[in-house]
């Protein structure tokens, strides 16, 4: 019923920090990463390659990129919003990209000032430049359980927005509940509905913890046979949209999970713990993980 | 395949006060039980009758029994450890009551110094006392996911003591992850072996969110046909002998997945929410759930 071994994608250095306001040294972030893949996390969202005007925080993702010793078998990702992006994060060195849509109209329109399918047709130069480089490219979709501006999402327009990114090329599909807004049922019928058009080899989920319900949906997910969870370290991040304090699910609560169930991850919880805690201490706050909370006293 | 209702018993004015350091006001206590009953509850632990060389916290149950101006159609219970505790309660007023036992023998010698078998014997002059008063009973099994002293619980074990508790009067039963620390698998195969014992429709189930797996943990009780769920308003609590600063699950945040699963509880959600928040102004502490801290902002 449920899977044996799950693949984590850790996006704390990109999804989590993203959002800090506070500069992060360079030498913090590397840590971090390097820390990751130390702890067995076989992909790390390293950093993103967008204007640094409208995301600080990452203007210094080309030098983490140069920065990280690397660690074999390991692959350092990055989000690239276009094909100058995309362009950067090749030289710096990135081993795949990631490019994302979302799910909802009035989400793109408010965001990047176009239609879903518009915002979709910009990312083409990037696939063929994936293409001829020999990269993978991941695609996200955001707003997959509700959106901040409309309320409720049709799962048909998530299958519809993941089929678009995976006929364009796309090897895998996160599904990021952007807001933490969904519950287990909805994911439920979410899934489905979208497995129907997207194989569920080629997808992934993505939840926010901002109501709580985020390894309740994880776990729905596996009960649906979805194998790729994407979690950061002490649940760093937080949607700009979102209300709450919460970010991303603590890959340790997933970890903790996870293994509880048996089911094989690769990854040492308490080198993962060590790496939460000592990003959490350059930044001055307390882990959003209760795992680490728990294990670390 | 999930129940249409579900019957929630809020723990927070006894499981989750109990272990306060601070004596707390005993207005604050009967605003708490008031604003619980105010949101929708209808079964509220409202204090406990232990000696308070044990549980200082709980010395004035008698009086917040007193005090509170009781709402039609809502249980005001109490937890009463023996016969002297028991008459105390019922000259209190408390509708129903709770004894308790645990799956544990470490965890039982060590706390009260004799085998769970004794224990539970010596609730014998308290099932007989509420039978004469027509006063039901509730029993609660602990430590049935793990023991803080001898680590994995047999899940015979819980059916054995869940089932001796059901043969003594008691009319419910609640399984108790007393430390936090189950997981889904784990939590069904064990629902999976009591329920060969004990009907479904005499079981609760009460999870310790210490390891951020509560929720994940009653999906899959929801899954299985259990529609009782214990939960303390704002997260409130914390057992001694778990790890970790978490309590029991927030009610909030039970309410919130039910709720986004169309499942009925009969609780508004803000007045719920009003309710911790007043008591966590009270502790002068920041809530434990989730959604409160979302949805306040």
């Amino acid at each position: 019923m449920y899977p044996k071994e799950v693949k984590i994608v850790e996006v704390g250095p990109r999804d989590g920090l993203q959002n800090e306001k506070g500069q992060i040294a360079l030498a913090d972030k590397v840590a971090l990463v390097e820390n990751l893949a130390d702890a067995g996390l076989n992909m790390v969202e390293t950093g993103s390659f967008v204007s640094p005007k409208w995301v600080p925080q990452m203007a210094d993702s080309g030098e983490v990129f140069a920065a990280i010793k690397r660690k074999p078998g390991v692959t350092y990702s990055a989000l690239t919003p276009n094909l100058k992006g995309f362009e950067a994060a090749l030289a710096a060195g990135a081993d795949e990209m990631a490019i994302f849509g979302a799910a909802s109209e009035s989400f793109t329109q408010k965001n990047i000032n176009c239609s879903i399918s518009e915002s979709l047709e910009r990312f083409a130069p990037v696939m063929a430049t994936a293409g001829a480089n020999k990269i993978k490219v991941r695609g996200y979709v955001s707003c997959v359980l509700g959106c901040p501006y409309e309320g409720d999402i049709s799962a048909e327009k998530v299958a519809e927005v993941s089929d678009r990114l995976l006929q364009m090329g796309c090897y895998e599909i996160s599904l990021g509940d952007t807001i933490g807004v969904g519950t287990p049922l909805k994911t439920a019928s979410m899934l489905d509905i979208v497995c129907k058009v997207v194989p569920k080899a080629k997808l992934a989920v993505h939840f926010h913890d901002t109501y709580g319900q985020a390894l309740a949906n994880i776990l729905i997910a596996l009960q649906q046979g979805i194998n790729v969870i994407d979690s950061a370290v002490a649940g760093l991040g937080g949607c700009p949209y979102a209300k709450g304090a919460s970010g991303n699910v603590a890959t340790e609560d997933v970890v903790y999970m996870l293994h509880g169930m048996g089911i094989e991850t690769g990854i040492d919880l308490d080198k993962l713990i060590h790496a939460g805690e000592q990003i959490t201490a350059r930044l001055g706050r307390s882990t959003n993980s209760k795992v680490a909370r728990a294990l670390s006293q």
